[in-house]
């Protein structure tokens, strides 16, 4: 696209619209907050746009931090960068909240090979997050591929016994939303080696959550449920073009033989943080908002769509409201929960707290959707509070955020719900999120400035409208 | 973001929504209609995601075919490729439509330096497109820096004569359509040559129309209007970085002189074609629906986003009606055209031949804004029709397509706009599409695949509405 008339028309198109809003909102009922409410975001993009500092802090978590999986000498990095971050952005209050958290580590790097009739062909693997390792020479086994877990049943322990299980259900590409996909899917990784292990099988490989071709092995976490120690079988990832090609040798060739070797070890828990900052509310201090992301990431790529883009916009958000001189009522609090990829216990712990010392949380707010350019949000909350946020829609519309349902939140603020409490969740784009989504190429260069930025934005003005309405308590609605 | 419970909360939702869509559908006025309508543009976008064509066509034209500035032999091999290609997807009609193109060539690679305190500092530039070369020798002056063509003014000839004049208004990133943030800067590419030739320059360089700081020059249209040859000056564009260091340079001495070598050349006219397809209409054969991208490129990258995703976003609405066994009541042509970069002649030639063969154009549909995730269109229509165009908005919204918006179309079927047709062009997500416009970073391995058969499916499924529903004429409006 070149020609010229058709920017100059956009460009007319916007002032148009912009125009409109105005004299839309100014004829509305509540015309004077409406307008502030409109400067007030207006302010917050241009503030995110022209001069936020979410980017930066993004180049520093990810090149200078890099990986931090819970439980290493990363994840440690991460904490104290995050609260020396914090402090120089001059909260009320910033401080570390202590969490035990599991302690795993991939080891050496992982080989797996197909035995062709030509000779060994490497494909791409990783030990997915827990899994034990193979035995030190390798495992060599048979391979058969099924479809999901209820295939396993249908086998039955004579054709499973001593084979390696190949789950190689692939993501539901017609799907628009690609978080429908992955939850589709990712049973056969969480699962996937505790169920094929009652079988009696000598380990799985798990077609990687990808819906691009590529070669990049996914991890991600599993569990061995109650499985004894002895049963515990190993797990890896396998890249999609690798899931491809064994499962077409397959084809050729049932007996196919596969190698594979993996140096993965589990340790104990080991102690860490979540980190906190609060900017104290004006009017109701002890009314308590949170907005976060999470502080670990697996160990492939340095984390930064999942979930270092959900961190520098949650901090973004309290440096924004600071660098437009607003003051909240309620208090805000940047948490950045340590260990969701793997145990969730930051998140845990922050609700235990929080509930201990009987603070009471009316609104909390998650990004770990990656930094792509926003969409929208979608809530876990009560019809009163809902239609509430169904009112401020049209504030967004300049900002092209148009998605705003009922039907989920996040992770690591799940553990706050009650009656009482609204939880969001921001929802960017999702058709690239993953194409990078644990694995090695989850790196700087795959966030778009502007697209982190918008996201920042987004969050800033949705905790500004909660803060300035509040939340409809239980006996209103 | 990992925990299992999120992902199937959002699948759920996802069903619910789907089935709220199915009640709501079916309790409407035109339950039938209506759920044959949601029927068939789900068909479409399944067709699209799990078995589509355009993103192999993409590889094949950017790869195969790569760059192919009108003139070229490349854009000869993209005429030949795209008429065989469109034979084989079995339309009733394919042909080559004559149009005499302008032809420039870049020549060797361009060289810049800025002569810096402690020697030669070599920045990034490309020739802009119809720009005269420089001498054999290259160019080396002292640098004025302007901030948009008024201040050419301002400093009269005395101050701009024998010197580069540099342009650096940078694009405003507080716009939230990084299309209205090209508009308000191209002027200074466009008409910055013939502008500052009258107050005496000696060439013009202009930063780079592009939101990323980084090394990447951007090419494009300029024009030196009627300035006389004698008079006409060279341009460059200078990579964001490289602007940022000359002003910087600039600042600290202004008489930092400016090196600047270009080796491109106008050629006379030469003959090439739009390539058109055509499904012949079941109903209204004579009524004529046109979807479109333009098949030229700049000579840097390979034009993936610009325009090869329109390209084949727009063949594949045609395949897509075939693959579905869906039959057009109105004659649907694919229009690629010739020459929209620099001069819009295939868009020009359509329309005339058009208008001087009788042919009634009642819609056409662009895609020129890159192959990103489709959020909606803009129209260029009367208010019966764009009303008629919102009243369908809930069919897309499963597709998370939000935005009829009225407010142009596109370039290449500008030229077709009379009292009767409605115009729309595609849009995309605009926030990464000038990271990558006319510079050589636009490749394939810049377009998803998923976001690029998105944007086939929506383009497909408003064309199956207008089909189906037809145009307003103008005596029922």
């Amino acid at each position: 696209m070149s020609s010229l008339f058709l920017k100059f028309n956009y460009k007319q198109d916007i002032l148009k619209r912009l125009v409109l809003l105005v004299l839309l909102t100014t004829s509305s009922i509540a015309s004077a907050q409406v307008k502030n409410d409109s400067t007030q975001i207006r302010d917050f993009y241009d503030l995110a746009l022209l001069e936020g500092q979410s980017y930066q802090w993004l180049d520093d978590l990810s090149n200078d931090v890099g990986p931090r999986l819970s439980g290493s000498k990363g994840a440690e990095n991460a904490v104290n960068w995050a609260k020396s971050e914090l402090e120089k952005i001059g909260l009320d209050k910033v401080w570390l909240q202590p969490v035990m958290v599991p302690k795993w580590e991939r080891g050496a790097a992982e080989r797996a090979y197909i035995e062709g009739p030509d000779g060994r062909i490497e494909v791409p693997v990783c030990a997915l997050g827990g899994s034990v390792a193979t035995v030190q020479d390798g495992l060599t086994a048979e391979i058969i591929e099924v479809q999901g877990l209820a295939d396993l049943e249908k086998l039955g322990t004579d054709k499973i016994k001593g084979k390696i299980v190949f789950y190689n259900r692939p993501m539901q590409a017609n799907l628009i939303q690609t978080f429908s996909a992955y939850g589709g899917c990712v049973d056969q990784r969480y699962s996937g080696a505790s169920e094929a292990a009652k079988y009696g099988a000598a380990g799985v490989i798990v077609r990687s959550m990808n819906l691009r071709m590529d070669d990049y092995p996914h991890t991600g976490a599993m569990s061995y449920g109650d499985l004894p120690n002895e049963k515990r079988v190993p797990a890896a990832a396998i890249s999609t073009n690798g899931a491809a090609l064994l499962s077409k040798m397959l084809k050729q060739n049932d007996k196919t033989q596969f190698y594979l070797k993996m140096n993965c070890k589990n340790y104990e828990d080991v102690p860490s943080f979540n980190v906190i900052g609060e900017l104290t509310g004006s009017e109701r201090p002890k009314d308590f908002m949170v907005v976060g992301g999470h502080l670990d990431s697996w160990d492939l790529g340095d984390g930064s769509h999942d979930d270092g883009a959900g961190v520098v916009q949650s901090m973004e958000v309290l440096r924004l409201m600071k660098a437009a001189n607003y003051t909240p009522k309620h208090s805000i609090r940047v948490v950045l929960f340590m260990n969701e990829e793997n145990g969730l216990r930051g998140g845990n712990e922050y609700a235990a707290v929080a509930k201990k010392k009987g603070e009471n949380h009316v609104f909390a707010l998650e990004s770990d959707s990656g930094g792509f350019t926003p969409r929208g949000f979608s809530f876990d909350a009560d019809p009163a509070n809902f239609a509430q946020v169904e009112s401020w829609s049209s504030l967004f519309k300049p900002y092209l955020i148009h998605y705003f349902e009922l039907g989920g939140s996040g992770a690591d603020i799940g553990p706050l719900k009650n009656e009482a409490i609204v939880l969001a969740g921001l929802r960017p784009d999702s058709q690239r999120y993953f194409d990078y989504h644990h694995a090695s190429n989850d790196t700087f260069d795959a966030v778009n400035k502007r697209e982190l930025e918008l996201g920042a934005a987004t969050m800033t003005s949705l905790m500004y409208l909660f803060d300035t309405y509040g939340v409809i308590p239980v006996n209103e609605r």
